[in-house]
């Protein structure tokens, strides 16, 4: 394809292609005795790191993957993880990450779209791995990654085990210079619709998300600031938009790192604690279970820097995570980004104000990062004013978006339309660019031809004491169009009645947060959330199990 | 050109090629309306800014420029000039700065090679301009800057002031997409041999250096950090590296920004007080004049972050600063190199540590920045150890290294020699990736931030009637950095003073073809020169003999 070729051309005349290898050459010669860290498992430094990062190439490269070829990874959080998302994509070949929450049958699905021809898979996942096993079509050789007994991997029928296969190979590889545009990354969304969708990243895009990302980070005046000198621990899974990117971030700045494997809250808040973590990213419902979980009362989290992602970060939360002095604050972004598009933050006059004050513009879903076009616009693609009220969808530029879905360039041409990407989201933004996501606009409430903001309502639900998590969908109403209901999940141990909670709306419609015809006639109260895979709450199966049983 | 067509459609595929433009979509969303400010002149909102950004883009397509074409400035460090850094390349035009402090002869020269369309001239530089305009080959029109009495601009030839075209032009301009590759802008660099050189930087280039050094700058744990909430002025000229490239920085935070004109030092001093300036950047010379102005006295400079480059920093006037509460600290690279490739640093446990021990660190070389793989190595390019004590050459790669010298590829190929472009910088480089500059491979002299050419002054002084032969080294100098040392032996039988050798220089000078500042205060008379095995002029033995007699 001429393209490849004239590209390749270019960046051989400008001496200096933007490829992941790119972002190891600071690292390794200023912080090459930094350290990596997993769990409680294994540490050791950026140098050794880099030797093994070597030997997975050369292993990978006898198991006969080359450029092009596709390599699956299944794990928790590991340093072997990191070493596949620096070998695989400096290879030339493209790393998939795998997520181990999807369904067996979805797995099936993603991996005969990706067509990986090598899966690392952790022992862990063996009973998932043998029931799928049979109906993987690409996949030539498995490689086993272990940290329990050891295990024979050959009467597996595996090609053998990760440390086993790097120690036979040489500790040096010669990583090649070739297109930036060449695909770095693939991983699957399930957001918006039956099958999961193959998004996917060059490596030029990599590494200007990893740049532009930690500038938007470390640029700030004082919270939420990334530096050098901080400790990392991701607590979003990293088969998930690469953890957000935030481990090329602190692989670029030499930082020190930490894998904490499968998420148990104990093991994290005492990784926190023993590592002395500052850095950090996770959902809401990650944060929720870790400042709940009776070990965190035992813990000093003042300081710690976290990213809030996923989901809309609700004030109580925010403000139970500032009691304890952690610095919290938003990211925004979806799986087709990269993801990070904004980030939430307060100049210093700000941070001088109380707790009250701060938590509003904490939450907020921020403002762009660097070389992040971000739009609101009307259907017609037309720009909203910047006035703090006006909604519209959310479109976006970057160089870091994904160009469109794998093998489907009807969806693909749809994300693209216009020539911005559609986040699908609905926001509005003030004259400070600062962006408020509002509602999806899959998942918007409009009744009386107004539109209802479904998270408004279950930010402000979740401030009566006794609420613990809500979701607020809508259901058909024969008047209006399409009416509210909160489904509401109350507090162990604590009463509300729907009389109250309503009441509790009506003082906020009084005060003019909400529209009085925003409280919802309809409430019920429910034992649990159904949640996607990453956590997220499922408003498509709670509407299937609500609204049906509303009309029923 | 084929190799351009590619690379505009992958620009098209990937939605979001990096160009100059880009950087302003988060500073105009995000911080409107935040200062720019001219001296004690002007002051104005970025909202304005990039109107005014518009109507220049207008006005030069009105006077005939277009994709491609060169448009000159000759102007002291202003608000202007920022608009024209980001209007004309955004045009798809290439903006070259000037070096006002050539000779005039240098100036034509440079006129003529890069061949611009368009001048944007100083009134203050009208002296100079109409010495040098009838041999001005390519230039169509001129623009008059202007801040004092009112001038008529069509008396002068010229085709109008620059504010009566801005205030005629519709302050609205579509500013295209086009491939990244496009080059941006181009300057002289009078380093190494007697004719000025041009380097070109793309807007790629340009965008990458400026996330990378950003990122360099704001990554910093304490010490030398640049934030959102800095304010920013340059004390080095516009026309010299685009400063350093930190105007752009300062444009993509949307940081407030003070240009102070002509550098005056009560009226920089002022500036630094009166608009709180937080962060700056000069060499050592103009610090040195700062520090010593009877009006810094009187002025609080604590906290001032102050890059220092061009020259190496001197532990005495490091002192100094740092016992006025500055914080000071060295950036490297040249003009070839757009130009930061590394950044001295400390770390916070350096940090807690007494100035005597600080200042050591903080003049070295620095750590590279991300991206950039700098090596030291020997004859072979084969990489010496970083053990802090062996030295060889520096050489680098980076992704906005210039791709070679304007319409020169002989000097193209000797700086890109096996890959990588040579710093002709001798150095070491310590276990931590620090570097320290110990010598240049070439001769030449750096006095003030300025070059000065060795084999220039030497053409001049052999056609003086009386002297036979003469070399001109660099000595160091508390003030200036550097100053020449000229070393001449005279013609048998023949006299001739150092005053009447410096009259003789004065007289080419005054024809514009080398600076005053060039004239050397310095010079003896000996009986021979040095030479190598080969009959050359051996400057390493001359300075290692000479450089030390005059520190003695």
């Amino acid at each position: 394809m001429s393209f490849t070729i004239a590209a390749h051309a270019a960046a051989q005349a400008y001496g200096y292609p933007l490829l992941i290898k790119q972002l190891l050459h600071t690292t390794l010669t200023q912080a090459s005795q930094q350290e990596i860290v997993y769990a409680d498992r294994f540490r050791y430094t950026y140098a050794d790191f880099y030797q093994r990062v070597q030997r997975l190439a050369q292993a990978l490269t006898t198991l006969g993957v080359g450029m092009g070829d596709t390599v699956a990874v299944m794990d928790w959080d590991s340093h072997r993880y990191l070493e596949s998302y620096f070998a695989v994509p400096m290879m030339g070949s493209v790393l998939f990450n795998v997520n181990v929450r999807l369904s067996e049958d979805q797995i099936i699905y993603t991996m005969n779209h990706a067509r990986p021809k090598v899966l690392l898979v952790n022992a862990e996942f063996l009973p998932v791995f043998n029931d799928i096993r049979a109906q993987l079509e690409s996949v030539e050789h498995v490689i086993l990654l272990n940290d329990g007994a050891p295990q024979d991997a050959a009467a597996l029928g595996m090609a053998g085990e990760y440390e086993a296969l790097l120690a036979a190979s040489p500790a040096q590889f010669d990583f090649p210079d070739f297109d930036e545009h060449t695909r770095a990354t693939t991983f699957y969304t399930t957001g918006t619709t039956g099958l999961p969708k193959g998004v996917f990243f060059s490596h030029r895009q990599l590494v200007l998300h990893t740049l532009s990302a930690a500038l938007g980070l470390a640029s700030n005046p004082e919270h939420g600031r990334l530096h050098r000198e901080d400790v990392y621990m991701p607590i979003t899974p990293m088969f998930h938009v690469h953890a957000w990117g935030i481990p090329y971030i602190a692989t670029l700045l030499g930082i020190k790192q930490v894998y904490p494997g499968r998420y148990l809250p104990e093991s994290l808040l005492n990784l926190i604690a023993q590592e002395k973590v500052t850095f950090s990213q996770c959902v809401p419902t990650i944060l929720h279970m870790l400042l709940t979980h009776p070990r965190a009362k035992e813990i000093d989290l003042t300081g710690l820097k976290m990213v809030i992602g996923g989901s809309a970060l609700t004030e109580g939360l925010a403000h139970t995570a500032l009691a304890r002095g952690m610095d919290v604050f938003v990211g925004y972004g979806m799986s087709e980004t990269c993801p990070i598009m904004s980030l939430s933050r307060l100049t210093r006059e700000q941070l001088t104000q109380d707790a009250a004050a701060q938590i509003p513009l904490r939450i907020k879903t921020g403002q762009a990062i660097p070389l992040v076009d971000l739009r609101i616009v009307d259907d017609n693609m037309a720009d909203l004013p910047h006035n703090g009220s006006r909604t519209g969808e959310v479109v976006a530029r970057a160089p870091w978006l994904t160009q469109g879905y794998l093998h489907n360039p009807a969806a693909s041409d749809e994300l693209w339309a216009g020539g911005y990407l559609h986040t699908n989201d609905i926001g509005m933004m003030d004259e400070r660019g600062v962006l408020q996501i509002t509602d999806r606009l899959k998942d918007v409430i409009k009744t009386g031809g107004e539109w209802i903001s479904s998270l408004e309502l279950e930010s402000l639900l979740t401030r009566h004491p006794a609420v613990s998590e809500c979701a607020v969908i809508a259901i058909p109403d024969a008047k209006w169009g399409e009416r509210p209901l909160a489904l509401v999940v109350l507090k162990p141990e604590q009463q509300a009645s729907a009389d109250e909670l309503r009441a509790h709306l009506r003082d906020f419609a009084e005060q003019g947060h909400i529209s009085r015809w925003a409280v919802p006639e309809h409430i019920r109260f429910v034992d649990a959330l159904a949640r996607t895979s990453v956590g997220k709450l499922n408003k498509r199966a709670l509407r299937e199990q609500f609204v049906q049983q509303s009309q029923g």
